[in-house]
């Protein structure tokens, strides 16, 4: 197994040897990771990577190669890495399974350890939630455009992803976020997300003739024969070769041909142009696939146009999620146990409002309505708080926090499970379909419609439990007059 | 060492199943890379990853695992998975080394190898040469704006990244571009960029007060103490407690605090502010270290402003090049050895104009001003021409091809080394800080300012010789008025 265990920021090493040195290793602390926008300006992510999360924790540890580089930074005291060669992960990690719909600062995973075990996974946290979940988010976005045209989504980004993980990573999220397929090999061989392609632009150049490349192309794949019909002029060559292969090679043989595709030009004109065409020819069921810088505003525009598409290889602008390549994920503390055992709530201030933290060991609860099943909204409260729906749940909008409400009537849901406990791994992670699954039936079963929309869609709430409003509202009070030492 | 054989398009594998089954699998042929568009509108690319392509085309073979999965498909034929079992590649690469600054539609890499092989190493080339090279060209931008503050940029943005490779692949490419360190650990470990980094808002709220917190990274690191300034309030709180500790801590000790960071607020304020407070301490050696959302555009607004910054951590608009996180690199045939053994050129013609490609086995020079020792423009020609300078060069600006024109006094530069000859590796890869350097000195010898300009920057030109030309419009004429069978 590759050992990513060093791929962390330098001043996770610098902080756990402080930590170390000063004699604090077995200071329990409690950090949240969370984010605070959604790409796109979309109304939720769709959380990915956990699993990536989990390989990485059960497999950190530092080689000896590790520990001599480090060692020959000078900056480390040997007892520390003596500490770091014995290194094993002791917490415990709660998260939201993948595949949840989820909300700005809401925790999505949560790191329960001594202070050096609880800082050194956090580069790694953040980078396999980050990318996962953006590529998961953004695939989401397309297939539910595509989804309106019962069109297929194909996920062929490879060659523009943002190196290899991107690849065959990128695609694994894809799947999750709805895509029925993956150009990558890789990553059909590794998470079995179907692979599938035909040809290239090289293979029609290679032959003599377009026709000739067709021709060989369907002696070779009579049961799967897909053409790429746009090297030379996609309606007087590619799609009078394509009908001639599919006469002449093809219907003799009994087959059929499957479909074409087309990767340039105006894919709404052609493909009305095209399906004319073919269905002229009896050829009702050939496929038209598309693939030119397609994404969920190509796709949306493609439909009000009336395009005959019937499948979208959507490449570079879903892998690196062109539109809005960043996923913010951020991982503060948020408690530090004193020594009576009890967890101290801890806050990040911060010049900019949007950058303070919601402090202490919380839960994240959902909370839906009994009548619909749809979510209503989000509620985080403190740690040693529960909730069962059979009573009113007051809680703050943090927006309107004069305000006294509460859910009466309401299904309540606690969203993290315990992926670590102590260091063991205790979560029996689901398989990738009934990821992909489980995305689909909350989108269709809990997340409103309104969520769902790209342009200004409803921001889910998130409220906060009366007590956890209390303890920030407190902790603003105490920094607001200070000057050093706070 | 990682195999990343299979990290392919599925379509790679069934055009060379369909090559092998109609028996042309020792057919000869070439494809170039190149790309279409500089990215962010830019004047030129910094071409990087050739050595991630070297290690992977060096190590390119199919495990038994990988021929089980390909024949679990049901699509490729027995003796074409025979055939992959024994695949290790034959052909020649040629292509323009690391760190050249380079230009659209411009030969970067030549693969010319028997179809399969040529075929097969697509997928990685793109991934290796588009991701290393965005990165690279996205961190010389970034640098360009702070070079003219003589401030440093570190990249800080893993946790950010596309994915692991992405963060060490990407950190490397970052060096190559300008930056000066990154914190990424593993890129310092595997490829020597140096890594850096003291600590996070968590340090800071770890501790029962900043200034505590402060007082415990002094004691630890009195000879690199950097303090991150922004967890409570900047001015009332962080810099007031960071010169109490550099007063009360370090220089009892002899001792002077390197500097400080803010990751939140108004960076040309706070610095300004900052500078004054440090300097009326008497601690104008005391660094402003700035890391929020930077990028060379914010860059240089702060430059505008007086901003008081030494060093900027550049974290996610650097490792995603988030204004235009694709670069859109692209593989086609050009040539195909014929049976009396010459190369017959190949061209894609495609709906859209740009996407029209350059056919022919061809070379690419770079044409220098012996006066100034600028380069003028890029010529690209047949392979079996050849050009010394000593006599003039008539060449076609594709965009005026009326014109004859010809270089006179010129120093000319071929720009692609051979990198692998019949299979075998016979290039001696620079070092890191050489492909820097080489960088550098272009960008400072060699490329005009008016190239370096973010706005509008003057459009390099790319010439073609005239026997190419007339090979191109040769070529197109040909095709322009057929109807099937091209």
């Amino acid at each position: 197994m590759r050992n990513l265990t060093m791929l962390m920021d330098y001043y996770e090493l610098t902080m756990a040897n402080g930590y170390f040195v000063k004699g604090f290793q077995n200071k329990i602390v409690s950090f949240d990771m969370f984010y605070r926008k959604n790409p796109d300006n979309g109304g939720f992510v769709v959380s990915a990577g956990l699993e990536q999360l989990i390989e990485y924790v059960s497999n950190m540890h530092f080689s000896k190669e590790d520990i001599d580089y480090l060692r020959s930074k000078g900056e480390f005291s040997d007892a520390f890495l003596d500490y770091l060669a014995d290194f094993h992960f002791s917490g415990t990690i709660e998260a939201i399974p993948e595949g949840t719909i989820c909300y700005p600062n809401t925790p999505i995973v949560t790191v329960t350890a001594p202070v050096i075990e609880a800082q050194l996974v956090e580069t790694m946290l953040l980078l396999t939630i980050n990318f996962s979940s953006l590529i998961a988010t953004k695939a989401a976005r397309i297939c539910r455009a595509a989804g309106d045209m019962d069109a297929i989504v194909m996920e062929f980004g490879a060659r523009r992803a943002h190196s290899y993980d991107a690849a065959v990573l990128g695609a694994r999220a894809a799947y999750i976020g709805g895509v029925a397929a993956t150009a990558t090999v890789l990553c059909d061989e590794k998470f079995g997300v179907p692979a599938i392609g035909t040809m290239a632009h090289s293979w029609i150049q290679f032959f003599d003739t377009e026709y000739d490349a067709f021709r060989a192309y369907a002696e070779v794949y009579p049961d799967n024969c897909t053409l790429l019909i746009d090297t030379y002029d996609i309606l007087k060559s590619g799609a009078v070769n394509a009908i001639r292969v599919a006469k002449e090679v093809l219907e003799p043989m009994g087959k059929r041909l499957k479909g074409v595709r087309i990767d340039s030009g105006d894919l709404a004109y052609f493909s009305k142009k095209l399906r004319k065409m073919f269905d002229a020819a009896g050829m009702q069921d050939c496929k038209i696939v598309v693939s030119n810088s397609v994404d969920e505003y190509l796709i949306r525009s493609l439909q009000e146009q009336g395009a005959c598409i019937n499948s979208f290889g959507v490449g570079e602008r879903m892998i690196t999620s062109k539109s809005d390549p960043v996923f913010g994920g951020v991982y503060k503390l948020v408690a530090v146990m004193n020594d009576a055992g009890e967890f101290v709530p801890k806050i990040k201030i911060s010049e900019n409002i949007e950058k303070i933290t919601n402090p202490g060991k919380k839960k994240l609860w959902r909370i839906f309505s009994k009548e619909t099943g749809y979510a209503l909204a989000d509620l985080i409260s403190m740690s040693d708080e529960t909730f069962d729906g059979t009573k009113p749940i007051p809680y703050i909008d943090p927006i309107k926090p004069w305000k006294k409400m509460s859910f009466h009537d309401v299904e309540v849901k606690e969203m993290q499970q315990v992926i670590f406990k102590d260091g063991k791994l205790v979560y029996d992670k689901p398989s990738l379909d009934d990821i992909r699954n489980y995305v689909k039936i909350q989108l269709i079963e809990q997340v409103w419609e309104e969520e769902q929309r790209f342009e200004n869609p409803h921001v889910h709430y998130v409220d906060l439990s009366t007590k956890l409003y209390d303890i920030k509202k407190q902790m603003l009070e105490q920094y607001d007059s200070l000057e050093g030492e706070v």
